[in-house]
């Protein structure tokens, strides 16, 4: 999908939410474990119950790589799924690669479905600590995205990403180097929501970017901060939420659950666009 | 492998070679394409090849994904392989990983074969920009090893890794922080073969931790430097070669060609043990 396509596919379905389908064989409901593929038969429930409601699903690839190869092709069934729906549905591997650069071209051939037509993602999170060429070849693929990591929501992010150095913190000198690497049609930024009041300087940096933003939900970040001060004219949000949507239930209706989890977030949504 | 075995090896073996298979299967010699699985064969061989020059094997997961679940399967094979060989082999997951604490605990089960036990590695690469929680669970599991980004071999290395604040490096700082979450026997760190005169520099903040040094060979690292700058009583290195060894052919000799250019590089290696 290009920008066109996604503020188009905001407006028309009045939401920016993306589903994390983080899906841990562990904690999905106990009567799909009968079936061939338990993690797929999740992820098909969960994907035509919340559909309605969303812009972007967002499988992270750790909860599939845990299940090895049988794990990737239950993620494969996923994405080919959600393609077989014609729908504009904004695909992002959350995956946070970065390598040298003949090795980040690999990941960007592999995610981009160049390699493997089934793997078919729009978008790849990846971490910026190996510089420009291990972020660019992401950025060589028309209608695909690089989402780089900016400012997490965990713990952790204070240990390098708040670090300042001549006036301007880590996360800062990222982002205005970033700039020029991409632009606003094939790079976004993940931060977390966790960091709202940050959002204001982020924005000053880069106001036209969409910005990726998990921590909304389970881990305690409120969409009303996020869209005060990360919202653009355009948007320019994706709002993540994973764990409070997929495990609202783990009964047998868990999809269910997850639709109305799902439709709360996009009405709350749709009073701010 | 525990930090003893790792020493004894070497002691034994006269090497601190890593033998990176970054196995593309566009490079790899055509006759084995016929093959069911030409990526294992390839790998097979190379392993059966280079084994007695050889102390650790490092995988980059890229060129694997770029395959799909198969691709998952090939290295699963490759894993089980080397395991079967019954001898002390050091296995690095090249992977680059790093995310929110639960998410990282699900990357450090699939990679020390805690989910799969045919994904039995020693040790994961991982990248340190979303900081402590990040990290901590590789470095959780007994005898297995968090290998932490601090000074790669590309060009990108410079925009971020070398930022100065303090009078300190962030890939300085990145290296005292880490010493918080673990030790020489948990942690290891990955140092560019390219960047060999900063290694007394990195000596003095970790002087006992083994460094894997990537970038001799293609990259044009000199072992020499690296021994120079980066070399302990323990060794405290794992030299990493990939292209120069894997592709040393392309005709049907390539194994033959891999052994003699793995067994070059161990007789330099044993001069300085």
């Amino acid at each position: 999908m290009n920008r066109l396509q996604i503020i188009e596919t905001v407006q028309e379905k009045k939401t920016f939410l993306c589903v994390g389908l983080d899906t841990d064989v562990q904690k999905i409901p106990p009567h799909l474990l009968d079936c061939e593929d338990p993690v797929f038969e999740f992820n098909k429930a969960i994907v035509d119950a919340t559909l309605p409601y969303t812009l972007a699903y967002k499988p992270n690839l750790a909860f599939y790589e845990t299940q090895g190869w049988k794990g990737l092709l239950s993620l494969e069934k996923t994405v080919e799924y959600i393609r077989l729906k014609r729908e504009n549905v904004f695909l992002i591997a959350d995956a946070k690669r970065g390598d040298i650069g003949n090795t980040s071209t690999q990941y960007a051939l592999s995610f981009f479905g160049q390699a493997n037509p089934n793997h078919n993602f729009d978008a790849v999170t990846v971490a910026p600590y190996m510089g420009e060429d291990s972020v660019k070849p992401f950025l060589e693929f028309e209608n695909k995205w690089a989402i780089l990591l900016i400012l997490t929501s965990n713990k952790g992010a204070s240990d390098f990403q708040l670090l300042e150095y001549n006036n301007r913190r880590l996360f800062e000198t990222v982002l205005e180097t970033s700039k020029q690497w991409g632009n606003a049609d094939n790079l976004m930024y993940v931060v977390g929501a966790t960091k709202a009041e940050m959002l204001s300087d982020i924005r000053k940096i880069v106001p036209d970017n969409f910005l990726l933003i998990p921590g909304v939900g389970a881990q305690g970040g409120s969409l009303e901060a996020v869209v005060r001060y990360g919202m653009n004219n355009d948007c320019g949000l994706l709002v993540n939420s994973s764990r409070s949507i997929i495990y609202a239930s783990t009964g047998k209706d868990f999809a269910e659950r997850a639709a109305k989890e799902a439709h709360a977030m996009q009405r709350e949504m749709a009073l701010f666009l």
